[in-house]
């Protein structure tokens, strides 16, 4: 059981805690398709931060996200004027809350200690998590900017038990994004993967200790 | 001016001296959107050669492109044979060359020695450059096999002036695919980007020494 062994949960921050789909509004301003226009933007984001770790050429995940909306800019043809572009990256440091969460985590704090593990730059989480005002619930706010890789990188993992002076085996790192689960999975650590939307898992030999499809699916099986 | 200093020509495979669309035919047999889910394959089969690198866990090409059908199958939700999955799989091996290709490599090589460096295994590049005629052309044929990392890891590239005895900026390497022109220019070759679809460069901040539509101009551009 899960539920015995851990002492302390990270939790991935974009698409996990927050939803991404906030950024997709602010593309209806710019974009015919908001859908496939913000699809493409993140999908060009993960790229970059795999290519650049992969490369050994860290840029931070703001820099990495301007990059991967200037790609996507042109991909797609579109006029984007610069207070527009101001406009859609600014939609990344106010997030909204999955609607589950706000009320899941006061509880999932009274059992636990809890961390946010994230490739976001400091600015990003910090702006994100005092918007949503979600701040309070977590002891740690971690960045991968302190290490200068990415997900799925062990050393971005490695952070967890570190800064939560906690074992491997005692940390559940909590992730809605397939290829996080895997990574956090061959780090060594305990995974809850979130699965929304019921897409298949990515076929890699890592395993998630626990599936649920929401926060509050999570809060019970730790009860 | 590239054609001055380099003394040998490395190239990618797939995408770039193949046309991976042969692929797409196959995929009209399962798929309902045959585009569709080629292109899901395609991206879930870098995707995974990304992930694997950064984790550390290499499994080759084959593996790679078996679960990247299975993710892909799946997130279709299709009903997919054995037999049907084979071949599907065996359309690697019978890969189709550029229509210009085979006209443009002769005269390439009359005046340099010629390598490929694919991510692809051992295995399937023999069967794909037999199949498709083009060994002879090919003094050297380089799998990222031996490093167990995948593009764009520097020590895929590294493998180029290694097995050519060449020094990395007396390399030229040849690529359809962005992310391998930004690998191979971080790493140190020149590098020449084929851009046949008008496709923006990922901007990140790494540029080819030369752009072409295809092999006839790369040909025209080195005499």
């Amino acid at each position: 059981m899960v539920r015995r062994t851990i002492k302390g949960i990270a939790f991935d921050m974009y698409g996990t805690v927050v939803d991404v789909g906030s950024v997709a509004e602010a593309c209806k301003e710019v974009a015919p398709d908001p859908a496939a226009f913000v699809s493409q933007w993140r999908a060009k984001q993960l790229e970059y931060t795999f290519l650049r770790t992969l490369m050994g050429r860290y840029r931070d995940f703001w820099k990495v996200s301007e990059q991967a909306l200037e790609f996507t800019i042109q991909r797609f043809g579109l006029e984007v004027s610069p207070a527009q572009r101001k406009r859609l990256m600014e939609a990344w440091l106010s997030p909204i809350p999955y609607p589950e969460v706000p009320s899941a985590l006061p509880r999932l704090r009274e059992r636990y200690p809890l961390a946010i593990l994230s490739n976001g730059s400091p600015k990003m989480l910090r702006a994100g998590l005092e918007r949503s005002r979600l701040r309070p619930y977590f002891r740690w706010v971690i960045s991968v900017d302190s290490v200068k890789k990415y997900k799925p990188s062990p050393r971005v993992y490695q952070l967890a038990p570190k800064v939560m002076r906690l074992g491997k085996g005692e940390i559940l790192f909590v992730s809605s994004n397939s290829f996080d689960v895997a990574g956090a999975k061959s780090f060594g650590l305990r995974v809850c993967w979130i699965n929304r939307s019921g897409v298949p898992l990515d076929p890699l030999g890592l395993r998630p200790d626990l599936t649920v499809e929401n926060f509050e699916e999570l809060r019970a099986a730790l009860e």
